[in-house]
């Protein structure tokens, strides 16, 4: 089989990834892309490291669609909604890497994103596409919400401890480090190299547009409907990678050991997840480029504190490789396919 | 007046940075400096930045404590203890950059350090040289354990808010990012470049040994003597800086207002303090090579926490800066000379 | 002596460099800051690293011009001539840190710059402020022309090799690094931190607008008057420093050792060249944030080239530190007041 | 076919990046590893990046050789004689991506590496890994002497005006800047982050052991036999790539277009050449990760100068992958096998 994928937004950084990753499928081929800056450039003048790989001319969206299985898209928010109706009714899988189909509430995303759902029973259909949680559901649908960085890597973090009720679901922290890809291709002052560089600092102080995002994953894995955090993202002066700290108190009489014993178990078959042995911590620079998610655990015993620290990838877990992996259930395909890629050691 | 000032240990990172620092202080100069690893060698031979500036001898201790009226120690733990016992004898002052002097209970000295105070009553005489909270008791001693860059950073992150009793100090998370000077001049794997560049990741989580220190800080503040936090510091891809973003739970009632009163009153006179205006973030970028502290303060209303983020030079006021901050201060000179160096836009 | 400075587009980074060094001057103050780009604001809303340091308001150009008693332009080229007539007739020193006044022919400096000299007579009374070379020129004037940054870190690696006759005056190749702040404060994809980060490559391939000027320079050193050298630069991932590395033929029978006394010699009472021991190369590492250049000169016996590596930093012996050194010639002060500011040593 | 792969060394960042390549690789697995330092460790052990992708143990360089068909060596200097003769000898092909079977004159080796050829006939077996160049001889030895980083991209920048005789052979100067995985994984000085951070510098000028090597190269490609060069390394803040500046003088009357009509010509069936288009300018960053070296060629007409630019990833075409391609010549597979992975875009 081979996958005829289409790309919409190709010319950001999500769209440029996907189309690295899709190179190395051996069961799907880039069909087409488009970009509404660079429409009639080819992708290769945009990104040279493409040059002789990839030299496609963006087209538009409508084209794209046409020609592909299955469409992605990079979107800014708010412009999905429509290419996700057209693409759903044109039997078309949709895999959206912006937040539009992401919350399930709407007064949220109207809290937070500031849009409304314009078609309701196309939300429905939407299903959440965090695997490790949600894979049986994907199954069963062609419309999916890939989720952001942050709410990719928080949650598996925190997953197995929320499962087995082994942390008090009140006073989460997460405090977060993202790679400047996070960012995105556009220019700004804060992305300016001598700016960022040897700078480091907090943004959007639990303010940030996934907080809703992660709460709501957070309440379907605890069973509870509030579930609140709080979350502070900050900005690392390197290209990819987000490490997620995060801070629960231990229920009463929690050890040691009954969290790695749950950790173990939960994420014994998961082909992404590397829990890592006692002592180690996760690092950024081992997971980069990769579609791993490597996870490590402590428990403060002086406190009764919970430390998971969990580190992504943020443009393939965190985003083009997640999408990919959801693509690979939609089609029916060997889950890892395309993605077993090995993280380089430098 | 010129003091005459001995770095014993110059050639580590914190013993180089007062070597510049004082290059540029009215009214002191660098009388001698030892080493032990590089004793008969140029300080510029080790430091070619020094080149045509300081090109003097290391020397051995003996020799720099004879020549100082100041003598700083910058060495590995355990060495400090008899050094400062023979500057104190021979009526010097001694200021220590290592932690021999810090922790005033022998009993959390000998659980996180594994040594013991060799002589009781010299460790009464020193006093903590955190001037913003302890400036007083400063002016009186010739002793000075110099706090470390972690134990400088969290305190004045809270101490507003911990002076004023306006949030819980139990459950108190202090997540931190320092600069790789902070792991020293020596060699290790996690240091190299290739495997730190492009990285991140927490170490000795809720287990290092700033831990007790910043504790007895805030128990100090507080007035409460059993404060236990949960600290874990991160290891950043930059070469200065550390951030400190602090989380506490409010007390019940307690307002953003309140708490912008209280840091505005406590750091109103504070020159070295900055309180950054609402909105803004401390970044490590904006204080590197000075001797100031950018404080900013957020109150999440969701979930009740308050979020403290502050950021220094873990080389200047989170060692040789704060040092001379105190020489400054047991000497009688104004507090800020030689120290009001304009932190580089970029 | 209190000098009153004013700063003509103090928002770029040349400019706000210039506020970091002026505070740092026994005898010079900060008058007045001007910025079109942010007229009306605070300095520190735009550097927040000079928070409660220099919180002026930009003001426009005529005020500043009023309020000082010498204006530092750091304006885009072309913007510099009408200012710089307009300073010299009302009788006050003007130190422009653009290209205007930099290149005497004004065919040379139609043909790079696109430009013409408004005022003849003015392009006269210029004198190109590189005062290692042109010192007793300097002390003539009070219209400066500062060299640009490669323009200053290439004839200092040069100068006693030409000026002495060891080398060939054709082939001279100069293979040119600088940092990212050399690109200036405005946004560009090239200078967007992922696009550049773990990035290097050369740009303006013998194309380069410093090319002329740098020509000008070795003619005046040698004496002969159509040097002509391939110049390239090439952008490095960091904020600050050029290193330039210089190739050129030694004139036959030329020693390392003739060389290595004609450095000596030419050099030995420049309080800003640092020669370098045989076997020590220069390092952008020792020299950033100071006024000093690090020479280091090499030669090739098996080929008969000379190889000479000479680092600066390019915002301060390369913009900013050495438009003050030019203030302090022209008003009489030592010329290394304010200027001898230790390089970090990390 | 599935070839069997050892590594000797293969916990340096050579055998670490054959690793990830073979991981990757269609038609071989690694059947063995082996490190001195680390014997009985698993590889994942020492590079945490690895885990649960090759965790296997490593064992000594005799069990390797016996598992396999092809032994790569990444050894230091001078071990590699006796290896390789022994693999031969047992009829497996032997790749040393060290430096003892590069050179084909043992005076030369005597000079710069102090060894000796111990068997004189096995160094007649070499053949020098250089596919694009020596693709023939390749494939007629099981023995290959694997080139050195910047002894690969210095000839690649070159060729086409060589072959062609379009350039000088006298007086040209490589300036090459490498990233720093060049410098291995063994710890020192320079290498520490904070030393190397922000900074940059030349090293062994005129000096580098990869002199003579390239040196050889292009005496075959030229014809002539006695080509010396000027090469001038230096060590760049990023992880990973080599860039090659490269200077000729040109031949009378070459034009701009011979040169291009050269380059096109010469390079216009290799996989991993990428010719870049007019104006274009080779960057590390777009080649990082990959097999690809990007080329591109500038003629500087005031100075009758020729300037090409060369980039590669100096682990992968400047080591393992160069060392992959090799094997897949003389195993008959595609030259392209495995090594057709795409660049990153950031």
């Amino acid at each position: 089989m081979t996958i005829k994928v289409g790309i919409v937004g190709a010319t950001g950084y999500a769209g440029a990834e996907l189309v690295r990753l899709i190179n190395g499928h051996p069961n799907a081929e880039v069909a087409a892309v488009s970009s509404v800056s660079f429409e009639g450039k080819k992708l290769s003048e945009v990104y040279p490291a493409y040059l002789g790989i990839n030299d496609m001319v963006c087209e538009n969206a409508d084209s794209v669609v046409e020609k592909s299985d299955v469409i992605f898209a990079a979107l800014p928010h708010g412009l999905s909604q429509e290419l996700g109706a057209k693409c759903i009714e044109s039997g078309k899988a949709f895999i959206d890497l912006g937040a539009d189909f992401r919350l399930e509430s709407e007064d949220e995303y109207h809290e937070w994103y500031g849009g409304e759902f314009l078609d309701k029973d196309l939300h429905k259909q939407a299903v959440y596409g965090l695997p490790e949680f949600f894979r049986d559901k994907i199954k069963t649908t062609k419309l999916i919400a890939n989720p952001g960085c942050y709410t990719t890597c928080v949650p598996l973090a925190l997953a197995p401890a929320v499962v087995n009720g082994l942390i008090e679901m009140t006073g989460i922290i997460a405090d977060c480090k993202s790679g400047v890809t996070g960012a995105g291709r556009g220019l700004s002052q804060g992305t300016h190299y001598p700016d960022l560089n040897e700078g480091f600092h907090p943004y959007k102080v639990a303010s940030h547009r996934h907080t809703p995002e992660i709460e709501q994953t957070l309440c379907k894995l605890s069973g509870k409907d509030n579930v609140k955090i709080t979350f502070v993202p900050h900005l690392l002066p390197v290209n990819r990678g987000i490490l997620a700290t995060c801070y629960a108190r231990l229920k009463d009489g929690v050890t040691k050991e009954q969290i790695r014993a749950a950790y173990e178990e939960y994420y014994k078959d998961e082909p992404f997840v590397r829990l890592l042995a006692d002592g180690q911590v996760a690092d950024i620079h081992n997971i980069k480029y990769s579609n791993y998610c490597d996870v490590s655990v402590f428990v403060d015993t002086r406190t009764g504190t919970f430390v998971a620290a969990s580190a992504i990838d943020n443009m393939v877990k965190g985003a083009a490789g997640q999408a990919i992996q959801n693509m690979n259930i939609i089609f029916g395909l060997e889950e890892t396919t395309g993605l077993l890629i090995t993280p380089p050691a430098f």
